[in-house]
């Protein structure tokens, strides 16, 4: 704002809450003024939440996930199938996998993707942990899943890290690529037209 | 989320970002995860500036604005003029109009429209005080502009509290209606476009 129409306090709520993905400052300003509005169901609990959250929140030592425990909800669940191991580059790809509930065992987040264009490198990324969690004397990983995302950099890190667990002696895999469920071909590019094609099941 | 794959107090805080306007469940879990990230930059004061303004905020006694001061920063200003009161719906309409920085003057903000079906009637909203504020003995207002929404309600109100001011002998005014600047006429309505020929005016 131009000229403040409003108490300090306020426009440094404004302000912060411009900085989350999603919200830009017109729609900020309108998240404030909702908070306001509904103080006492809404902006004093997450004052509260924010704190507590902020005061709470641990990185898994095992896994990279972000929790208000360490180790992790998930690396600490007795009935996780601890044989099988998702690699994810970030927590929300983590989130996502769990969301669809198709698997019920444990992860290791890598923290981003090799990208030396910007200077990341193998060191940057939490990859040696990983071998060193795969090849630990007892591991009962069986499996490890290179969930990364289908990008250049992803492709990358994956090579790089199939390569690094070579010698584990465990089975390495990735996702498959094809026709996302509930999409279109005519809105496919070509790449996942004929990966789909490649990869065809017998009906 | 299905499953829990956090703790408690980051669920928490997802939740109550997913309240507000312009987030979804998912685009709050992604702003939590930037929030979690961005510990000590982002969430740490972002939970502090949510407190204070929680514990600050005051509606305005004299115009219905929300600021951290009673009376606000613009009615405690000496260099507003205070012959004209803009008279708005919603505290954000203020700031809209702010924003735009064309006027130097003083607002009331009703607080909403008169909406029968919604069982809000002229006592729900501030009304009865913009009257007694413009009546007042030794009251410097000269002109109300009434700047409600341009839709049926905001109408029905506006003609209401030009009746309830007819006694007041101050210049009673409303917004233009017209082609909005930046605005192509072959995406306006023919409501607009009648007003916006009906108050042509010479080149």
């Amino acid at each position: 704002m131009a000229k403040s129409v409003t108490g300090p306090e306020i426009e440094r709520l404004i302000q912060l809450l411009a900085r989350l993905p999603g919200l830009g400052p017109r729609s900020a300003r309108r998240a404030a003024l909702h908070l306001i509005k509904k103080k006492e169901q809404l902006l004093v609990p997450l004052a509260a939440a924010a704190g507590e959250a902020a005061e709470k929140v641990r990185v898994c030592a095992t896994c990279g996930n972000v929790d208000t425990s360490d180790p992790c909800t998930l690396c600490s669940d007795p009935r996780r199938e601890g044989g099988t191991l998702i690699v994810v580059e970030d927590v929300s790809d983590l989130w996502a996998l769990e969301r669809a509930g198709a698997m019920n065992c444990l992860y290791h987040v890598l923290g981003g993707t090799l990208s030396p264009l910007d200077g990341v490198g193998p060191e940057d990324l939490n990859i040696a942990p990983l071998v060193d969690r795969v090849m630990a004397e007892g591991s009962p990983i069986r499996e490890v899943i290179i969930a990364v995302n289908a990008t250049v950099e992803g492709q990358t890190t994956a090579h790089y890290i199939a390569d690094q667990l070579a010698e584990a002696g465990v089975k390495i895999s990735r996702l498959a690529h094809g026709v996302p469920v509930g999409g279109e071909l005519d809105y496919l590019d070509e790449g996942t037209l004929t990966a789909a094609l490649r990869s065809r099941s017998v009906f």
